[in-house]
């Protein structure tokens, strides 16, 4: 159901898509069969491709060339994958999105490499971008990224966060990216300084905003919706947002003490979820994601009237509701 | 001895090498004490700096500019780092010369982030250099090194290699990007595009033979000069060209079968050694390795002279007797 509202979100934007998705396969086109294999069954196992159509709408802002955005958005889904592959050797994930992992279905070996590749991959479809602005601000942001993912580790199983540790560590695993794909957008296309500025700003807002529902859709969905247990950041070690609220009272303690030292079991897993969902917790990560998305629609506000400014707010108005 | 040789090679660049280390350990300064630490202790644990002494030398038969060469020295060094923090992750390494490695101190998953971490620095330090051919060039001798490292694993423990799947190999792990240190070395600082073609080809040339040395070395050297027990590739389960022209006889069989299934005992291993020492497979690789390094001293021989041809020639001189 919300799956198709996404859909028809896109409809506009299907024939851009269309074209990106195609070069993305023939970007991870190799002669070597691991290699095309793992990188073509990471593609196929899909996502939302919440970056390129980032990067699309962004580029309607100024002088729209088909050909650069392709190349960004091919760049920064291909980052984005290139992390998930080294992300799902971190957390030993054998599925995501219901799809057997890399890791999985070749080995950790294979599915660090494959990262490295796509991450190569990536900068070849940067490089044919002739602006060096454009160079800085992706090896800035793939910096903050790898940064964030090093903090994530030096946090796991620690319950001594704070909000701010936990905002921090959002802000490098989703919101920058989403942030650069606007801004690069909005870059390649000559927009001007204004809108370049408000897009970037949307994309961080919109990113926060994405991620804090993640991190709740992890706590309310169903196995099967998520293609993984409901609370795998729990067992992963990873205190998120709505679990930050409730860490300290006594009746949840025995839950987290047990997620980190891998010995709850299947029945405590479904107790701990029903006592998280009535804590109230959810309700007030739900706010704190409510309150960015309003930051992020207000930088849209401003911006020329149009079907990009229409989606984009489509799309804010989605991650509030989005159940997948 | 031979290290002390080459430090003298180096004394006329002692400066600009000097410089350069300075920008490396600030380039990986980092206000994550993880990332610091792994960092600073796998530039501390060396190497030749040889990626950054082909840079500065390249240079030198251009308009030498001091802060273009150290970007591009830095960032190549840089990704030489990472692909080994990469690969002691795949080859389950404790050791690198005679150093603790990363994986080892720490673990997979902070190598992993690490590597990532470096590469990203990389791109940080050669996207200050405002030329679009430089990020081509990197991006794809990057991609050609990666797909290298899987097309490494694809061959890990197979017997039915030949002279030229190895020379592929070797191209990739280590040929490329001395060839790239060169070319870009050259492009930054202007050099014509004859000087240019040379000085890459030097680097290629240099390179294979430095690899082919390196191979030779794992089965000659000693345990205490390699940091490492000898024969170490054989037991990773990769085999190297003076193993290749060996792998079918049938007395050496029972070695390798026993070093890639992990059976190999501590005596045989000594055994295994002094049968390929003795089998003169090792005079055969030497000879492959003279004839790459009279083509890297070839394309040499035209340019102008001065101390940079002539520590090229010194380098190309040290690589054919290098003993560590």
């Amino acid at each position: 159901m919300e799956k198709l509202k996404l859909m028809s979100l896109y409809a506009d934007f299907r024939k851009d898509l269309s074209y990106i998705e195609k070069e993305l396969e023939k970007s991870v086109d190799s002669s070597s069969p691991v290699i095309r294999q793992a990188s073509l069954h990471l593609l196929r196992a899909g996502g939302k491709r919440i970056r390129p159509i980032f990067v699309i709408l962004s580029s309607k802002f100024g002088e729209y060339s088909m050909e650069n955005v392709a190349k960004v958005a091919v760049s920064l889904e291909l980052i984005h994958m290139a992390s998930l592959v080294h992300d799902d050797v971190i957390d030993d994930s054998d599925f995501r999105r219901g799809f057997e992992t890399v890791k999985s279905r070749w080995n950790n070996r294979i599915a660090m490499y494959t990262g490295d590749y796509i991450f190569s991959r990536a900068l070849v479809s940067i490089g044919e971008i002739e602006m060096q602005t454009v160079h800085q601000l992706l090896a800035k942001t793939m910096l903050e990224i790898c940064k964030g993912e090093i903090i994530q580790l030096e946090y796991q199983q620690r319950t001594d966060q704070t909000f701010r540790d936990y905002l921090r560590r959002i802000k490098r695993k989703t919101a920058l990216l989403l942030s650069s794909s606007c801004e690069l957008g909005a870059l390649v296309s000559n927009a001007s300084a204004d809108t370049v500025g408000k897009l970037k700003r949307f994309g961080y807002f919109a990113g926060m905003a994405f991620q804090i529902v993640d991190d709740i859709l992890d706590i309310t969905s169903t196995d099967e919706k998520l293609g993984k247990p409901a609370g795998s950041d729990l067992l992963n070690g990873h205190i998120t947002l709505p679990t930050l609220y409730i860490k300290d009272n006594p009746e949840f303690q025995p839950f987290l003490i047990r997620s980190f030292d891998g010995t709850l079991t299947e029945e405590e897993r479904v107790q701990m979820l029903r006592y998280i969902r009535q804590s109230g917790a959810v309700e007030k990560a739900q706010e704190v994601s409510a309150l960015y998305l309003k930051k992020a629609i207000s930088e849209v506000q401003s911006l020329p009237d149009g079907d990009a400014k229409k989606a984009l707010l489509q799309i804010a108005a989605f991650i509030g509701k989005r159940k997948f």
